[in-house]
């Protein structure tokens, strides 16, 4: 069954930090930003999960398969390794909006995102039942390359690719609780709810006709969200050599 | 007089290198991504620019002070330490829009995105008058974390600041040529034109009519993107603790 | 019993990389070497062993309980991410030093570090009892900050802890098979064979007589390096306290 | 003339913060020292330096270049991105051990480097005329791959590349008042006083003598430690293709 596990990784007292005692640099906290989500999304990478860089200061992790002690060590080493924490709220549910919804409330309950006392907070519970699995759909705009990164000012190419992300990330969470997520270029993963054909159609449709970018998507189910992905990106491929919209993997596909 | 200098920083033949021979892991690309993101915002950092992760494939940095060693420096290193090329665009103009036009058709007309020979191209020409200057505004979120972090999951919480994003980028696009760029959290960038204070209060406007997101602004000028940045971040500063929704600040106020 | 798994990482054709076509700038192959090693230490970390950064372009790890598809995932992901490639060769015994002979051979024998067509070997066949255990021992100098760091210029400290550690890495390879490596600071840890208590004593003795510099070491036994490593630094901490040159730690110590 | 800026960059009581409250992971440990090391070696690097890792916690940088508002923003940038900070004391002198004493001096003369309240130290001046320049000595060592990486084990190699570099260091630190830095592989890189063709061929057979290592140097001077550096390197190469044992750069040669 589809059950998905979702990590909120949250930095403690960041907005606070980034202004004491004066601004600090804002290319300074860009790096520092983007290399902590790179070292999360190695860590959880390499256990099979998928960590997505949300706003920076919250990242939303698919961690199916990680347990309690894997948490506990990152989040140490995190704090070993940069000048601030992360708490970690841990929810699991077939649905990836109640399962984030859980992990968000255990953190909440703790305290506020910028209360200096709340510091490395490690709520819920990881899944112990290793039945169960996860559901990725990959997506992309159809020749992205050709009808906008070639053609307009790399603005406009990301005026389009943001509308057709805004659009998608509000009917799949709407429709099906489904957590979709830039991951730059054109490409966009949604942890996925169990999902007909019909219905990953239904949301190529409604983006085409919402503001006129044109996606497809292939789409995968795995023990991790790495073999999912995996699935899902080669069903992509599937769909690019097919010309089709949407395709779905095999996890054999991944020959991992 | 404002004068943005603009670099558009494009991965050579990205997209086909990400699935060939096989699709790469998820994580493995992310990583790649942000830390070579990190990397250009610490070069361009330590030079007074602002680099912006924009797609990741493509990144936009305003570069005012970076001369063409500068641009060959970066160049030469990315080559040497990544598994990927960047091909870089200069262009400058009063117009952030315009000076960005300018640095992408340097690079469309050396090829595709997606040209597998069309590798480490320079195109364009950095500003030589060091009189100008740039104008940066710092918006963020009124009451972010007590609204949004605090109240909804975190998912949620991110389609309200995307919808703000989405909102405030295609109106000063449109309005006035300016460019904005998410960076993380509750704030956005903008590299702007010069605007009057009712013209920022539109922006605000239209974006709390649009999609009920609620925005203030500081906005700093200044001869570089980082001293212009400064004095948009103490401006900021001044909003929150006046309640205003736009204030300039003082380039002198950086003390740097 | 104690049987350490070694695992020799080599960047493939690493030197006639660094000159072609041109010699490459030393501070980008500084950083590449670094990052890499860091890389390596996370991942290798993680898992519970020990990295060695010993040449940068040859690695020694201590791998206990890292299996061929960890070994497999490592050398992967390093291609996702570096311009280079690595080889790793595995070797196993209760003496270190014939680990590390078994590790190169697997390596060697596949071609020279320097073949152009020799790239990313994996060699040799992890440990599958997972009942042994591994030998740590932390070595640091007395009070190396009171008599080098603040006295001497830092060149001349440098002298100082080197020669304390050249005295030390051939005694413990050619009286014991173990291996010794300069971890930063003044700290040297050892890779060691079961030895006795008056084995250390004789190997401190020997530095202080050979180069007068004055050694104390923590000593830890594990399922793991990290286990074994905390144990010898709580042990050292201990030497510290009690003015000792040799205390054994106890792997409860660790609390993780 | 020859006259060597060093900058000595020392991590505030990093020694005592490993250990507080409780040993912390060594494989974070590592990663934080050579990430660190490595941003250095970037952010020097840039700006035409050399930046060697040392003991890690203390770092020798080849400076000329770069003036007090380089130093300060690396300061800067440093606290603002890792869980420690730096402090940085600087010296000038045509023999670099009277420069390195310098720098260390002014770091010693503001207190122990384990002295929990004194933090960012940023002591010393750098040199105003930039007709001064800078002599880099770039050693290798003959057919290191040959004759130890593909028959030896690596540690028994990595003991002949030490004992080399342990006889060189103290060889043309005594003789010559120059420091050797070892920079991975078989290389060495040398800071060096004004020396004769001699004077290398000395240092030369004094380690071949001592521990039978076989080396050759390339030499080369500039305004930068880059331009010395590039120019040794390209020198080396010179020896590769004559067989010689001593050979000096061009500065032109670098075309940078």
């Amino acid at each position: 069954m589809t059950n998905t596990q979702l990590t909120l990784v949250q930095i403690d007292n960041y907005g606070p930090w980034t202004v004491t005692p004066e601004p600090r640099r804002e290319m300074d906290l860009q790096t520092l930003q983007s290399r902590l989500f790179a070292d999360i999304a190695q860590f959880v990478g390499y256990r099979g999960g998928y960590a997505f860089f949300t706003r920076f200061d919250n990242m939303v992790a698919v961690t199916n398969g990680l347990d309690i002690d894997d948490h506990e060590l990152l989040q140490e080493s995190m704090g070993n390794r940069y000048p601030v924490t992360v708490s970690l709220g841990i929810g699991a549910d077939p649905n990836p909006a109640v399962a984030l919804e859980q992990a968000t409330e255990g953190l909440q309950r703790a305290g506020s995102a910028q209360d200096g006392d709340r510091r490395e907070v490690l709520a819920g519970d990881p899944i112990t039942d290793d039945s169960d699995d996860v559901s990725i759909a990959h997506f992309d705009v159809n020749d992205a390359t050709g009808k906008y990164t070639d053609q307009l000012n790399e603005f406009d190419s990301f005026i389009q690719i943001e509308q057709g992300y805004a659009a998608l990330m509000r009917h799949l969470r709407e429709e099906q609780g489904g957590l979709s997520f830039f991951v730059g270029g054109d490409n966009i993963i949604a942890v996925a709810p169990e999902m007909s054909t019909d219905a990953y159609q239904d949301a190529i449709d409604h983006v085409e006709e919402a503001v006129g970018v044109d996606l497809k998507v292939g789409v995968g189910r795995g023990a991790s969200a790495h073999e999912a992905g995996m699935a899902a990106k080669h069903a992509l491929e599937e769909c690019r050599h097919r010309g089709t919209a949407v395709e779905w993997g095999d996890v054999t596909a991944d020959g991992a």
